[in-house]
């Protein structure tokens, strides 16, 4: 079965293999991991599109301070990964055993295959993701000792755990186990919940613990404020550059979670996948719009397109079809983003009802749209489609039983069941790290630090620097 | 013909169908899909690029606006070539017919095929590429309706229909006819024509309906200014982030366009266009610095390096190479940017003497280059990279005929009728609309929104802000 | 050995090539093409990185000039390495013999295989880097004539002979050659010296022969001030954009050395390589970021985590991992991440020592990290992983040899030899160079332009302009 042939020498550079014998296997396997390795840094550029978001969306003086927590995100992500993380998440598993965890390679000591090397580094993308997540929500307010400490722990063990039990082969909910519940397991195609709703948990619940911004909803001596005031963001600009980064950067998420692109099925599945994602972002993006412009109007008889309900419309449509990429419909795609625009909307108002102060909104577009990402799969998932992504068990969307007379609903109760098992995993074990912090007094910077911002504070000095402008004499003299 | 053999499991991570059987029709289906998703997401890249090379080139004051156009350009256009664009474009075409427009795959109904799917996302992506080119031209006084409403009638019909005509089996003008006009048809690889001309005469009769922004070359009385006053750019940082960001975009337009990456010839034309993609650009670059650096010392006396014209001229040396990236020889591709960094100074100026506002100077570039990339296609193209691109027919570029001795003139002939036909389609079909759009009052914003910019009138706020920024006595308070 | 079969046409776009007869070695040719356009394009993407982080780090009145800078390095290293620098590093190269410079294919011309143009597109992308990472060390005082003749000259010749020396075939110090130095050559996997050292060396002689800044060590009268004065970066948020853009490059400059991923083990290697560079990177970070802040607590007793020391530790580990990305275990890139974050203070601060200002400590990063990152690879370099990247020469880092008993040091005497002679070649050719540009009066800008900004002496106004914001009196109107 195996064809052999001799290929030309490429003209030099870095490498020395050219001139080999190259066999069928040696294209799938160099195909396959060229396909995550290309996944997987447009994921890592997500990285890029949280930072220039969570940035763009807060006050110049804290804008030091957010990136730097988005570098170290990914650096603290990697190192966490590296060491425990993937270890916990996958190793060891199979198909006819269930585990709470895993517990082989650690370090990735002895892996020299570059199929298992480039899905560490496709599942270290993903894992930056979640974490840094939280990053904007606590933003202008939240200590670095406490961030780093969450990014570690979070990384490095509550989501490997819920890794393990959705998408290895051995978790307890996962659809790859040879007996997975409800017959089918959960279908989290790239992650709604596995990433998305996890960091949004962690950051309601970071949020909550922290309380707001010094102003926001209560002034300086906590008398409650009238009408809560917004904060506006420094730099539409970067908030606009952060939202576009995200959206390409879920070419990679996306697709990429096929995670081989060889096999069978595989490029009708990735290919799915791209177009969904397209479809549920624009859906999110004009739903969240419209749904804005016609309350705004009724409350104050003004037309005003507001950038934030687009960029986070988006986002929350691109958070939404993460899940169900693979298995539902172009048309059920745009069911799932309008879905998500309002649900990004109902979310975003909840928290200022609630006084909880979310400076980016990450919860209303992860925790909003991850949730809801994972329970539309089980109303919209279709048949052929489902089958070629998670193989053909028989339990698609209710939407779909329901049209061919059937009652089964055992897919969304997968689905309805991983939320849960989701929320609560995180809540059991963030709730008293985050309650520990703050009786340690390490979860918030102090008050007079807050009002000066956390750049001058921590970071010695403001991240936007003018001084080196001439003066009106040095021009005059120029002239 | 089919061999299969074993593949190893992946490690975990969303999808399921590691571990099947794999064939050579798969590995070639799955790396075209990949391919093709790699190529449009580079594609996508570029609505981040004019969205910040736009943003940057116009007054502060309507930034959210141009970024918002940006952002909803890309999904009206998804919406609409997911509904009717695409089919419209490609449906129902075949080599041995010829058709006005295509009728078939409406919402992608039916479509479960990877090649199909990735297919609709990589034509998409250079569908949003089309319509977002007017956005800057008609930045700082277009209504969002307006806006709204072009862009979806050029994505859903009017940019469909060129397509149609050049690039699907069935088109009029299109290389890929059983029976091509010339003998050979229309050689617009990657749309210098159908993509960037198409959105440069857009804007082109968008920016003489509309009209000059108050203050450009009239007063806001109506009365003409001596000399014209430019409006410099807010942020030259933003610009360049644009410009290098489109530049590499275009190595997945041009390479890209080839479609499938496992095929006879596809690696030599593919790294042909990247090649040439490359070289034209700095051509174009260089040559637009220089002739304005001429022009400038001969003026004043002075020596200066203008960015505006590193930058233009970069990118109309990429829109003029875009046809012509598979088919020319490297120095072709020097010789198309050199030429292309002359069109985009004259067409600059020309604007300017007939009193047309271009806010961003996008008509020089994408009409001027793109007009003059698809006329150089049908003088430069080379014989043998002609025919592995677009197979043996026997006309190529008028170059290399006359060098053969023949006055054979057919592929230039179909470059110029391509070029009219894409020219007065758009007049015929935009005119009335932009016309009809100003006969309403629906066009342009009234003067005082215009004076106190969009963003303040129609988004809720300025693009930048500097409130939180802590004041001096709360500085000495924490010293 | 050719299995060929019919592949179905694609739906149109601009390509003809659909539908033909495909077999085995196409698709590896396509695979490889498509692999390295993939590479390329990441690395082309690193001088969007470079000119944001540079642009951001200096004062905001030489934005302009350092942007155009970066623009036009890319077009003269597009025209240098076309024209005769691609020649001159890999022209006629064959295992059996030696030479000091290539000598063939100026011009690209005659060359129409996919792979070699590929190839040409792959080490343009690689040379502009190395041209690129001078112009942050020189900028705010270096005239624009002075750049551009360095630049052309870099990379047209002085980078090529480097070049050759390593990589070719034919190199004197290649480890391609069938009769290495040592009996291994250097191994620079992906061109921590070849490239990084490159530029760093050229930028340390540039900044010594163009002096400080004026008030940076001595005041405008040359008097020497007590405590040198830094200049604070214009905008920490265009220096974390470049940061995370050039970390996101990384993942092609590393991976995509390899060269072909079709071959034996080059799955293997690439997917080691970007495993190793994540690592690196955040490793270095962490590294530089905990030295500076325990330095700096010993000073002032103040804790302050420093972005700068972030961000370029990061990019030390990047540049140190570039040589051995491919041939260390991910515990060794640990190590050569923590090394390098401390290099890079190390060197950062030596530089303020002996008042060589650089402008954005490119020096640190680029001299210091390459040069640790080629003496790593002697040190650190696995056997078996060492085999599959550069084949099974017996001749491994010192620590592996030292392991089995044996005082082998061949490897490290090969990698400090590459270091010597490429600080040897650039100090020979370059310090002449830049000291006729000085003598000619050609290489520094003149005090009063420096005082006023290059943007505004040479480039016809500043980078930001914010004239466009309405006045109040508008505003008011307005509501």
């Amino acid at each position: 079965t195996t064809n052999k042939l001799l290929i030309a020498t490429g003209v030099g550079g870095g490498g020395s293999n050219g001139g080999g014998i190259v066999s069928f296997e040696e294209i799938s396997t160099g195909l396959n991991v060229f396909f995550l390795l290309f996944a997987a840094s447009f994921i890592f550029m997500m990285q890029t599109g949280f930072a220039m978001l969570c940035a763009g969306s807060i006050r110049q003086k804290n804008v030091k301070n957010i990136m730097l927590k988005n570098i170290l995100d990914s650096c603290i992500g990697a190192i966490g990964f590296w060491s425990v993380g993937y270890a916990f998440a996958f190793g060891g598993a199979s198909p006819d055993t269930k585990s709470f965890i895993g517990y082989e390679g650690f370090f990735l000591a002895n892996v020299t295959s570059g199929t298992e090397l480039i899905s560490w580094f496709f599942q270290f993308a993903m894992a930056c993701t979640a974490a840094t997540i939280v990053a904007g929500t606590v933003a202008e307010r939240c200590k670095m000792e406490a961030y780093l400490c969450y990014s570690l722990f979070l990384s490095g063990f509550v989501y490997p755990v819920i890794v393990h039990s959705v998408w290895s082969e051995s978790g307890f909910l996962s659809a790859f186990n040879d007996n997975p519940p409800f017959g089918c397991g959960m279908h989290d195609f790239a992650g709604s919940g596995v990433i998305h709703l996890t960091g949004g948990v962690t950051a309601l619940l970071a949020a909550k613990i922290l309380g707001p911004r010094i102003g926001r909803f209560y002034d300086r001596n906590g008398i409650e404020i009238e009408d809560p005031k917004p904060f506006p963001p420094h730099s539409v600009a970067l908030q606009v550059l952060g939202t576009f980064i995200l959206w390409l950067g879920w070419y990679g998420f996306n697709p990429g979670s096929i995670l081989t692109i060889s096999s069978i099925n595989s490029g009708d599945v990735a290919a799915l996948a791209a177009v969904n994602t397209t479809i549920a972002a624009a859906s999110g993006c004009l739903s969240a719009m419209l749904i804005d412009m016609l309350i705004y109007r009724r409350e104050t008889g003004e037309t005003a397109y507001d950038i934030t309900m687009v960029m986070n419309g988006t986002l929350c449509g691109l958070v939404a079809i993460t899940a169900g990429c693979a298995t539902v419909a172009p048309w059920g795609a745009m069911v799932i983003g309008i879905v998500a625009g309002w649900v990004y909307y109902l979310w975003s108002n909840l928290l200022v009802k609630f006084k909880i102060d979310d400076a980016v909104d990450a919860i209303p577009v992860h925790l909003g749209g991850g949730s809801w990402g994972c329970i539309a799969v089980g109303l919209l998932s279709e048949p052929t489609r489902t089958a070629k992504a998670f193989g053909d068990h028989g339990h698609y969307g209710w939407f779909y039983m329901w049209g061919q007379g059937s009652g089964d609903g055992r897919l969304l109760a997968a689905q309805i069941c991983g939320v849960l098992w989701i929320i609560t995993w995180v809540c059991a074990i963030m709730t008293p790290l985050f309650l520990l912090l703050k009786q340690l007094d390490l979860f918030r910077v102090d008050e007079l630090e807050e009002e000066v911002g956390c750049d001058f504070s921590h970071h010695k000095g403001f991240a936007y620097d003018s001084s080196g402008v001439p003066d009106d004499d040095t021009l005059e003299k120029f002239k």
